[in-house]
């Protein structure tokens, strides 16, 4: 995966941002993306049932237009969650003023928030930044880091990627953005309520239709965003957006498809493991290797026990081979499995076999392992062929500071 | 609740504990009750499906005696988990060197551990100590307190609990012990595997058959020890005993039922708060009240995943009504309700109503109320008539600190 600086950009977007005064620091915190020409888009929601209110109107607006997209408006600062009717009404304010700058209509912009939840939208304020940041749009990498740049929260660095699928010659690009830090432990679905904290926007000028894309992202999705946590924490505004638009002049077909939802699982892949790497108080990224499984749902189920337990997660802090952590997790974990099957690596150590600590254990050795700053561990459960990566990190005292930072 | 010293205990059991040497501190660490004739005995277990060997040799003695038991020999420091055969053969030798101390056949004694997973048992050490242990046993508070005080690892301080039934004039007499701390999010349950941290003891002078006692056991067991969460992680050896010696002369009918099984409800709820209480680097009780559910189990669903958010938990810790984060977990508990109906208070203080922040919220009143020690958030879900009452706890830095300290 290249940085967004190395390599062109897909065709036929714009990209730019602005200060709206919506974030207490004063960075930049309004973002937009514009197709020159209308886009097709497919979108993916958190499955919490309490919705924000870009997430009701950015569903309604893609079901208005059958997935046709002129632009996507996003604000850092405030979620505009649990805002009520209001926060609709300033929701799609802000979309109609957008659509009025670029010449659409109202339901082609598609609106994403992050930030804090349950504070009144300060939609004047996109209002007031409109004609500032429809001055800002351009087509250049600069422009698209802006754009990466304004989305951040508690994110400490921008997340972007890149891939370039070669077809008889011609070049299809992707190019993502994401933003992560916390609450991040999404569960997209494309039916059902939303509301979110990690919200990604993938861009491509292949020129297909949304039922397809809707298709290829659902299971670019379900191996990347999907499994991934950082505090197992699923926010209500997580949403990820694929917009095509066409400019490559490549269609989709059977020929395209397969390099194509390959370059598409490359970037989600990068940009989920870039999302860990930069979670809140993260110090080690592991990545959860459940084989062995009967189905990959149980292996995930495996994952998502270890991944959420703090005991687990606090001795992954200290590169503590505490291993007896893990298999207790696994064994609340609802999945059937006998622990006499089981085996347990941490790195190439093994830890655990036939029920009891692996004869090969060294606890050096395995510590020395875990003071990597990323690292696998591989659970075997010994009863099927189904297997899953899941990629999380450790509990640290960094994490319990940032989030229990208050001050009235 | 009254301490362990004010007030008699149950007739019919001795109790005592002495220091052999498995806790690396050297403090009390093998403690021993004991009917002076058989008593009844009913167990729930934790429901992971990994077993420390004293709870698989726990359930094979009541199965083989049909809930007769003598002897109850719980050591800490070493969790006797993931110890395979070796770890039973350990177990059973231990038991039969205290039946042989006592004179008793080796399946009327019912062993406990808690501690360290993984590591072999030191059952010799156990042996060793067996005179010793046989001397120091007696039917006073001081010999109660030892018991209470030898099955602590991480906890601070020693969680007894006691009540009284008269019937008649005749006292029947309750006396409970516990250990908590960490690992605590039991799931008891009189069925499937078992390995835990949670071990609560439960002596009565009360004749009854162990029939009668399990079904007493698991309706009081349901709303305390079920309802409380410190961390989430269900341990490998959770354990609850109830022992009943007969020698108050008092049998078990229809007048006596009822308030003794009040009386139980109350030691049990005694205990399980003494446990969150005193919870690895707890600051904060707070007491998740959820009603207006269609079901208690969803009550309780709703309770578990805001009990298990670090985000909530976190803001907990430094006091901050940052109720976005309750109504973001309730989202994502699976249980479908709808936002506009829901109101959540914390303390009297209104904070969400009608989808929206509540019109009397008060973020300084709010604060003020969570700076206390312990307090009650509210979530009426508006949906139906069932509830709970969930008992959990913050997540501090130093709960971090304690769970992460390692060092080879």
């Amino acid at each position: 995966m290249q940085s967004v600086k190395q390599g062109a950009l897909p065709k036929g977007f714009e990209w730019g941002a602005v200060k709206a005064g919506i974030k207490a620091s004063g960075n930049l915190d309004l973002a937009m993306a514009v197709a020159t020409k209308p886009a097709t888009g497919a979108a993916m929601f958190t499955k919490n049932r309490v919705v924000a209110a870009p997430v009701t109107v950015g569903r309604r607006h893609l079901a208005a237009t059958g997935g046709r997209v002129r632009a996507v408006l996003v604000n850092a600062g405030n979620a505009n969650c649990a805002t009520g009717q209001p926060g609709i009404d300033a929701c799609v304010a802000t979309c109609a003023a957008a659509a009025e700058a670029i010449g659409c209509i109202f339901d082609e912009v598609f609106p994403s928030s992050t930030g804090i939840i349950g504070v009144p939208f300060p939609g004047d304020k996109v209002k007031a930044a409109m004609p500032a940041l429809q001055a800002a749009m351009g087509s250049t990498n600069e422009h698209a880091e802006l754009f990466a740049q304004a989305i951040l929260t508690t994110d400490t660095r921008m997340k972007v990627a890149r891939a370039v699928v070669d077809v008889d010659g011609v070049e299809t690009r992707i190019w993502g953005a994401a933003k992560g830090a916390g609450m991040i432990h999404p569960q997209l679905a494309t039916t059902a309520p939303p509301h979110a904290t990690m919200l990604v926007y993938l861009f491509t000028d292949l020129e297909a239709e949304s039922g397809q894309l809707l298709a290829l992202l659902e299971r670019a999705v379900e191996r990347s965003f999907n499994c991934i946590s950082i505090d197992g924490d699923t926010s209500t505004n997580d949403t990820v957006l694929l917009l095509a638009s066409g400019a490559s002049g490549v269609k989709l077909n059977s020929r395209v498809r397969e390099p194509f939802e390959n370059a598409l699982k490359l970037v989600c892949g990068s940009l989920a493991h870039q999302i860990v790497d930069d979670g809140e108080g993260v110090k080690h990224v592991v990545t959860l290797h459940v084989t062995g499984a009967q189905t990959e749902a149980e292996a995930k189920q495996v994952a998502r026990a270890i991944a959420h337990s703090p005991l687990c997660k606090t001795a992954w802090s200290s590169a503590d081979p505490n291993w007896g952590r893990l298999i207790a997790a696994a064994g609340y974990s609802g999945v059937e499995f006998d622990p006499a099957g089981t085996r347990i690596s941490i790195g190439a150590v093994p830890v655990f076999e036939l029920g009891v600590r692996a004869v090969e254990f060294d606890e050096a050795r395995a510590h020395a392992v875990m003071t990597e700053r990323e690292y696998t561990i591989t659970i075997d459960l010994g009863v099927g062929e189904a297997e899953c990566r899941f990629l999380t990190c450790d509990l640290t005292e960094e994490y319990v500071r940032i989030n229990a930072d208050y001050s009235t």
